[in-house]
């Protein structure tokens, strides 16, 4: 069977778009792989299958969508199904946009409800959701929650204080002292976060360039370090304005990621906004066995 | 501009193929980085422009090309030029049959010289030349001559004795012994070879799985571990027909690579071949900036 597809990126976490407007495919977990498969297949971070709500199999999606059209059915490279992916609403915006199926605000139904979109010249901007602490008690008595140990480049060096963060996933942001290098740290391990999390964290490292400026690499739990990662952008910039200030303050924060520059928009409720670029790179055809 | 692409690979070593039928392309190295670049891109390890041998612009491939009547214009990830490479032979050979452009027996022209093609079934023959010992003496007299260092999972360990053998490229093949797991080598770090080659070395570690059956890992030079690497195989056939008997003889080496498996085909006068499957995964296009 020819199935199309197009191929896209926000800030090089990036992703197979497969359309699927009438609702006809049924995609096991190893085609999935297959696609997301960076040398015997298309690859990707995951794969986006774009399926009107209204035919989405899961009750769920269809229950939290609102006026939601399209459904965002996420899956992870290995074939399994996600909630959401912030840099992939961006992506699948930006594609939807370009086929005239959407207008310049609309929203996008995901596993973890719908989430608003809109255009700002190049950016697309995506409304995450709310954020709390894990432990607001300490988070506010101490300033941190948590340790984490990573392996650095030149030695072996004590755990970092940590602030744990929940945005509908688990994150674990590190302020990392001026002397200590980014680049220096080695993500091929997992950090080691202290307590552990139930379920595992995402780890996010963070210096910080300037006011309103920081720079990040992140660990995603079960697949290592990627390029970027939407909910550790907005986690790591929620940390930086906790440590600084005060999450509860409206502000916007640039990050930047190995894979580009990324802007966080934090608003009053403890919302927040993820904005970007967002690039369509290839459209084709393959042949799915 | 708008470019037509296929990607396809051979044992998980894979490309991107740029059909230039009437020579009207020129790719910059940073256009060919980002057509191979995995999340920004289409991703691939490397890029083949495909181009009539009349065309090709170096004076030296059309020299060489004999009847070869494309041209397999191949660049490295990086943008850079490169000679040869047998798994982009068999991938280009397939795209070529595909598009009704040649037989089942041709000549495709490289940098390196024209090189013979068949198919048997669902294989691709590529002859990828001529081999020679780069000691043959101390090879016969000792059956090594060179050491490689290699970082392993459990412990630092003593070097390993290797064979050094060129095929148009350099390679330094290594039999692991009984003991030691092929897959608890850590081949992040460059493999140390002594002497040291002045152009560096491709380095193969061996395992016997039994008669004319041998399983390996590749560390590319310039790249990294690999899934798959043409030359390495048949470099690690030859060895391994060298140690246990005569690698002079006409026979054939099934090879396992993580990629998936090939074969080697040793012939008269230390010429060998390479066989195996070669996939044509996705067609599309993409906008050349």
């Amino acid at each position: 069977m020819t199935l199309r597809f197009t191929k896209g990126h926000g800030t090089e976490n990036d992703f197979v778009l497969v359309p699927d407007l009438s609702a006809e495919l049924e995609l096991t977990p190893e085609q999935v792989a297959l696609l997301a498969n960076r040398h015997a297949g298309i690859g990707g971070d995951g794969v986006i299958r774009i399926v009107p709500t209204a035919d989405a199999a899961e009750e769920s999606v269809r229950a939290l969508a609102g006026e939601a059209e399209w459904f965002m059915d996420y899956r992870n490279a290995d074939g399994s199904r996600a909630q959401m992916c912030g840099n992939g609403t961006r992506v699948l915006a930006t594609w939807l946009r370009r086929e005239g199926l959407v207008g310049d605000e609309f929203s996008i139904a995901t596993r973890a409800g719908a989430k608003r979109i809109r255009f700002e010249g190049h950016h697309v901007v995506t409304h995450m959701g709310t954020w709390r602490f894990v432990d607001e008690a300490s988070a506010h008595a101490d300033g941190f929650d948590a340790l984490v140990h990573v392996e650095e480049a030149e030695a072996v060096t004590e755990p970092y204080s940590a602030l744990s963060l929940d945005l509908g996933n688990p994150h674990t942001v590190v302020a990392l002292p001026e002397t200590v290098s980014l680049n220096g740290l080695r993500l091929r391990t997992p950090p080691v976060v202290n307590p552990t999390p139930p379920e595992g964290s995402n780890v996010e490292f963070v210096r910080v360039l300037g006011p309103g400026h920081i720079s990040m690499r992140v660990h995603e739990r079960g697949v290592g370090e990627t390029r970027s990662c939407g909910t550790g952008v907005c986690a790591a910039a929620i940390g930086m304005a906790f440590w600084t200030g005060d999450a509860d303050a409206a502000g916007q924060v640039t990050v930047e990621v190995p894979g580009g520059t990324l802007q966080v928009r934090l608003l009053p409720g403890r919302e927040v906004e993820l904005a970007g670029p967002a690039e369509l790179v290839a459209d084709g055809t393959t042949e799915l066995v």
